[in-house]
Order: C-alpha cells, then structure tokens, then sequence
C-alpha cells in the first residue's frame, strides 16, 4: 500500500478458550491499531492456535521467518496448560532454563515462602530471551530474536506493549477517514473501483451497515499519505452526493 | 482429546477491517460453539488474513489440506476489495464463472433493472461451486469441496450456517463445565496438573479472572464423556474447597 516498506506483524494467539468459543478475544484490535500508531508496524495477520506444543512450534517458526515482527499472547502463566514458554524454546531450538532476573523479580514479589513451583514456573525462558516487563503483576514476558511473548490477559498485554516500545522500529504509521453514505454497496462500486485504481498508494475498503432499521455503506480510506486520503474522501463524498446518498463524515476508524 | 478421531475445521477470516483494529471480529465465537453443538466439528484454527489474492490462495489451499472443513467469512460482497469468490476460484484452479442459479436469485430480488454489474458479480463463483442459500440478503455463499464460503456480516453468516448444516459430519459434542474458585492459579496449578495427566480424555483449563477487585481462577472441563467431566469437576470442586478456595460451579462456557 505505501511506497515504502512496509513493517509487517504477526499475532499468535495462543488458547483453546478463544477457540471454544468461551472467550472472546480483545488483543488483536488493541495490538493492531497500537502498533501502527506507535510503532509505525502494520499488523498483517493473526493466527489463533491450540494449547498445543507442535503447534505453537510450527506456528512461530513459519512466522517469525514470514514476518519483521511475532506476537504471541496468551499461556504464560503458571499452570500445566500454560505452554507457550518451553515451546518458544523448542521453536528456536534451544535450553528452557531459570532466567535469574526474572526470579529474582518473582521471589521479590511473591516473597520466599510465596515462591511456590507453580509459581517458580514463570521465571524460565529460552536460553538468551531478553525479559518484557511486566508492571501490573510481575512475571515477565520475553523476546527471542524477532518474536515477543506476552501475556492473553488484556491489560497485562497492554502493559507490556508499552515497555517493549523502544524495541520497535517501523515505517510512517497508516492514517485513516471514512464516510459514511446511505446507499448499498453496489450502487457506489464503480466510483470506488476506479478510484482505488487511480490511486494505488492507498486502501480503500466499502463496509455495509445497517442502523436502526437503515442500511448503507462506511467507505474507509487508508494510506500513509494524509493529502492523498483527503483527496480520495472528497471525491468519495462529492460522488455519494450527485447519487442522492446523504454522505456524512465519520470519525477515523 | 478424544478417543473417536476429532473432526477439525479451519476459519480464515478474510478483511483488512479486521486487522487495522476498525472492526471488532465476532464470528468466531459463533461458529465455534455452533460448529461443536450443531455439528460435532471443532474448531481447530483461525486465521486473519488481508484482502490479497495470494494471500488468499495460500492459505486457502493450505488450511483445505490440513484441516477436515474450511470456513471463510468476508470479501464476498458487490465491491472491488470483494475479491474473496475468484481467489478461491484460483486456489481451486478452475475457472470464476457465472453460476445460473446464483443470477435467477438475484434478478428476482434485485429485479431485472436493479441487477447492476456491481450486483451480478456476486452471481460468479467458481466453476462446480454449490451455492449456500443466504435467506437474509439473497446474494449466496458456495461450497468447493471442503471449503465454505461465506459472508462477513454476523447475521447473514449465522444465517448461511443454518442452511448449510446438512453438509456437515462429525462426530461428539465436546462439553462442558466449569468451576470457580477464589484462589490464584498458581495454589491450584498442581492439582491441577494431576487431573490433566490422569485423565488425558479431557482437556482441563485454567483462566485467571478480576471481577470487582477480587481475583480468582475459572477452571473449565472439556470432553466429549459427560460422566469424565462430572468426576474431574468433583474433585476440583473438592480440592479448592480444602485448600479454602470457596468453589462454586459456574454456568457452562
């Protein structure tokens, strides 16, 4: 979509619960829209996978050789389905040992006695993994190389994003507008196919709604290049207008 | 998990609203839980993935040759980022053609004058493809083999479920229930763990919650052998009730 490289990202996430149904997930839209504000890194797919130790290995070895950056969340903690860690090690073929800063921040928080096995558990990496702090309740993530690992609990990943930002090198974040106009898709389809031909330094996208009983269209324009964005939204609007389809702005989305 | 082999099913989303973080996913869930209670198929993997014709190739034929059924939701729509049908047609490497009783569908509800070319192209698919009846909005979904196409709006989706469920073998339901104990993960990660090894018929979880400032943990029982479950959720009950974790049951999810 931009002219210059794009900075590709790849979540993983990993829980049977989010595949069950059970859970809904609310990482991917927070990492997504984070990472190109942020970091100027756009995410560019997600995989939800099993508590499942092939799995999870063939997963982040295809990705972390597909993607600048991984993401992994969820199967951190401390219990015997928490498997993420010692697969990343496999993944990378290397040690799953006692990452001494890591326990040393766990016996701190948890104190001596507080330090059970279970517990003890979350203080093992891979061999050479560089900790992701974690300020909200302690045990760390990790990096290896090009993938990150993190927790699935929403606001214990959000933490950690934030103090791995520093580690992130992207592009020129992608910006967004978007109208929304009363007519079906269809009837505005030829206005945005030659538009998107004209322009191929952006993404347009066309969204059917329906809203209290009326249906319609949000038509999302999104590039790197602001000028180019409002040119293509004026168009959008000036053309959704000679149809009769009572365009309106939206906010960015 | 269980001893009849698993009958899996792949869900490719297909949007680029998806992993910008605009639109909040919500098909998953959906077809997750009424994949296992309809059909007795498990979701076994989901993939997000940008509307790229090679992308969608790729991963198209990928997951169709791992995966028992593949379901694709997004991109089947009137508009040029609707690129979804002929991809597939690609993957399948046969011709993207019009299908004569995808048009009849459409020129009667549409009428002759409102089939625009926009519209009609929503009557292609590819060539063999049999279509999957769209009650709500009359433009079909199809079925290649062991691949569904469908819409990305949740109720035409759910909508296209339903009509398609007779194409659908599997085998048991996974059940489930769940228990709720008021201890961190880590205090019960062991007994925890002595249940999953005993009991390899099932498949045991352990999701930590914040509910009101009051932490706790959410165990959940999955398996196809309802008395298994009942047994296992016993003796969890039992154990946090000894360790003074005051258990309660919680609603099956």
């Amino acid at each position: 979509m931009s002219e210059e490289k794009t900075v590709t990202a790849c979540l993983i996430i990993i829980g049977n619960e989010i595949l069950s149904g059970r859970t809904q997930d609310a990482n991917l839209a927070y990492l997504a829209k984070w990472l190109n504000e942020e970091a100027g890194v756009q995410l560019t797919e997600s995989r939800v996978i099993l508590d499942i130790e092939e799995t999870i290995v063939d997963t982040v070895n295809e990705c972390r050789a597909k993607f600048d950056y991984v993401f992994t969340t969820g199967g951190i903690g401390p219990t015997h389905d928490d498997i993420t860690s010692p697969s990343v090690s496999k993944a990378f073929g290397v040690e799953w040992e006692l990452h001494p800063q890591a326990h040393e921040l766990l016996k701190e928080y948890y104190g001596p006695e507080g330090l059970t096995s279970a517990r003890a558990r979350m203080a093992f990496t891979p061999k050479g993994a560089e900790l992701i702090d974690n300020p909200i309740s302690k045990a760390p993530g990790f990096q290896m190389e090009n993938v990150f690992v993190m927790a699935g609990i929403p606001i214990v990943m959000q933490a950690m994003l934030e103090s791995l930002k520093h580690r992130l090198t992207g592009g020129s974040p992608v910006r967004s507008r978007s109208v929304r106009v009363h007519l079906p898709e269809s009837q505005i389809a030829t206005t945005l196919r030659e538009l998107q031909e004209a322009n191929a330094n952006s993404d347009i996208g066309s969204y059917p709604f329906y809203h209290k009983g009326k249906g319609g269209t949000s038509i999302v324009v999104r590039s790197t290049d602001e000028d180019l964005i409002d040119k293509i939204v004026d168009s959008v609007y000036r053309h959704a207008f000679e149809l009769g389809g009572d365009p309106e702005f939206e906010d960015a989305g």
